[in-house]
Parts: C-alpha cells; sequence; structure tokens
C-alpha cells in the first residue's frame, strides 16, 4: 500500500476547496478524452450492492436544450415567489443555470431497477441507489474542476417535466441536470456566500460527540483549526 | 487560474479510483489533524442554496456502538431472507460492516429545515439537501482514502433505531453511517465485484445521447477508451 505523496494529496484536496457551482461559461466545445476522464471518475463512484445505478445522458441538441430552459424558467417563476423583500430582490438578481451558454448539459439519472429486484445493501434503505448516483455526480464534479472545467447543478427544475423532454422511462429518475464548459475563472468562495446569501458555518459546528447532544470530550483538537 | 499540475490531477484520480468500501479494519485511533482534514473536506462539498445541512456525530462510546451493531444484526437477518439459494450464501458469506473493529463511526446526518423553511434551489426539488449531504460523505471518503484511512458505509440499518439510539431530533435524518480506520490494504477492485456478486459495467454502456434513447452522433469518441 503506497502512501499518497504531498503533491497528489494537495491534488485532491485542491480540487474538494476550489470546486464551484458554476453559472457562466465559455461557448466552445469540451475535448472528447476530458470528457471521457470525467465521466470515468463518475463511473468509478460508490454504489450500494455494486449496482451501478447511473446513466449520464450527453445533451448537446440545441433544441432539447431550449425544453429543458423552458421548464427551468417556469420552475424559477414560481421560486421567486417564494420569497420576499429584500431576499426576493437578490434571488432575482442571481444567475442560477447556464443552460443554454454552455456547449454540454449532463442529466445523470438513476435506474432504481437495474440488478434488482432485490439489491445487497438497499434492503431498508431504498434510496441508497439515489445516493450512489449522487456520488457519482461528486466524482464528476470533482474531476471536471482538476480538468479545468466547470459544472453547475441545476436543481430548479421539475423532475417530471425533466422525465418528459428526456423520454425517461418509469424506473428511471432523473439525480442531477448538470452544465458543463470551459470558464473564464473559478470564484475563489461560493457566489451565495460572496452575495451575502449565507455565510459558510465554522466546521466546528457541525461536529458532534457520540449522540445528537453529546458532549465534546473535551481532550480533542478536532475542527480547531 | 492556475491549472492543475499532472501529478495534482493524478492525485485526485487516484483517490476516486482507489477509493474502496472497507469492512475489515486495525483498531488503533486516528490521528486528530487526520480527521480534521477529512471532516474539513466533507464540510467543503456542495449544498443546494449554501444550506450546509450536515453534522457528523463522531461516535467512539463503544456502547453506543454496541446498540448500533444490535441494529444492524437485525437487519441483516432480514436482509439474507430476502435473496435465495447460491445468492443467499454469498451474502451470507459477505462481512458487511465493522462498527466494533474500527475505533471510530461517523453518522452523516441532515438538517432538513436549517436555513429554512425556504431553501433557494430546493423549491421544487425537495430532496436536493439530502444529495447535499451526500456530497459531503464523497468528500469524506476520498479524503480518507488520500489519508490512508478505511471507510465503509453501512446501509443496512432501520433509520429509525439509528435515530433514536443516537437522539436525532425529527427534522435530523441520519444519511449515512460510516466506519473509519487504519486499514492493511485497500484491495484493487471492489470486494462485491471480487466476490463475483455483479460484474463492473462498461462505462459504455451508461452514457446516453441528447435522450434516453438517442443515437451516438458517431463523431464522438467519448467512453471508448
Amino acid at each position: 500500500m503506497t502512501p499518497f505523496a504531498d503533491a497528489e494529496k494537495a491534488g485532491l484536496y485542491r480540487a474538494i476547496f476550489e470546486r464551484r457551482d458554476m453559472r457562466r461559461f465559455r461557448s466552445e466545445p469540451i475535448a472528447d478524452e476530458i470528457l471521457t476522464r470525467i465521466l470515468k471518475a463518475a463511473h468509478h463512484a460508490p454504489s450500494v450492492g455494486f449496482m451501478q445505478p447511473w446513466d449520464f445522458i450527453l445533451i448537446r441538441d440545441p433544441a432539447i436544450r431550449k425544453q429543458v430552459h423552458e421548464a427551468f424558467r417556469q420552475a424559477n417563476e414560481e421560486a421567486v415567489q417564494l420569497f420576499q423583500g429584500e431576499r426576493q430582490k437578490l434571488y432575482a438578481a442571481l444567475k442560477l443555470e447556464g443552460i443554454l451558454e454552455t456547449p454540454l448539459n449532463i442529466c445523470v439519472t438513476c435506474d432504481r431497477e437495474r440488478f434488482g429486484p432485490v439489491v445487497l445493501g438497499r434492503t431498508c434503505q431504498p434510496d441508497m441507489d439515489l445516493f450512489s448516483t449522487v456520488c457519482a455526480v461528486q466524482n464528476l464534479w470533482l474531476a471536471a474542476r482538476a480538468e479545468g472545467i466547470g459544472v453547475g447543478w441545476v436543481s430548479i427544475i421539475h423532475a417530471d417535466q425533466l422525465s418528459a423532454i428526456l423520454h425517461l422511462p418509469q424506473r428511471v429518475v432523473p439525480v442531477a441536470y448538470l452544465c458543463l464548459g470551459h470558464v473564464d475563472d473559478f470564484p475563489l468562495e461560493p457566489e451565495l456566500q460572496t452575495a451575502g446569501w449565507l455565510p459558510r458555518l465554522p466546521l466546528e459546528d457541525v461536529l458532534r460527540f457520540d449522540t445528537w447532544d453529546g458532549k465534546n470530550p473535551g481532550n480533542l483538537s478536532i475542527g480547531k483549526k
């Protein structure tokens, strides 16, 4: 077992800390060999019972993307009404997708019956297949960052509309709709942090000990730096 | 924007390809500074509306772990009955957790009301907060691999039992129950692959074009190598 060299560790941590949810893209295409590396990384995600429930729909057709964009527009019009006052103004000013600007959208789906019906490890937590698919999305996102490719996750779309546009069979669920493309720059911090939407929580505030209300045994320096 | 050096990219890909779901652990504790780096990586996951819905419950208390182990044992007894014949024998022979052998278990939870009630990006996909929490789990898993620490995800436990044992408030959901520890070695391929449970799918088989039933435009070499 060869330990990771410092530069290898640094590369992983750099991808994790410098990954951003992107909304602004350049229009030039992503080279096939880069895209292959990114997709291979996604495909090597963990999956419950090794069921590998994901598919990656690579969407370039502008006609399909226009339909998805229209579905986003409708869902976002509903969403903006849920916020009030200053918060609503701030929301309305945020750019939340790049569906039409990017050369490539990817819908990551979950086939809920792959290798089924009974899946090892999913017998009492039926959503483990969705979670496996999300792990694939996170792998894809990190690999894209290392390749200098921006990724934005568009969650403001109704799943049933997306399923209809992409002709998904009943058993297949759209988990993530992603925009991918080259970008001018990755911001230093998340856009929602910069825009004053929410602050990053201190790590200490999300650590708990033994139970939800348990006390830090006191001899631990975890999360202090 | 500084591109990733080759060694940095290689480090990320190595973590992705060499990450394993581990069930066999050594008993020595994980150093605080290593654990802090792993948790910091998890905390820098993407989250819908930057809500950072996760908490990390670090469970060392053997009494708590014994209760969790008993919950696993019961759920696994139910699970084994769902398989038949040779498949059942193979299932029963698999080691599926290391709850008591590891020095540390971590329950990663999702607070469904954090910064709520209305969360940007979650207005029409309410499970986006669970998905954000899963992204944190995947970050944790990759960082642990780079630090030489094994992680195993135990999904064969009923969520309500886990919530009771860990005193989770109603609004908080347990997303992942993880075992962490030093290991002798990381296997070259997933244990379920080696055991003949399921094969790894070729990447090409999980790629689709424009829609679910769309054809490869033909000029793409994606996934061919």
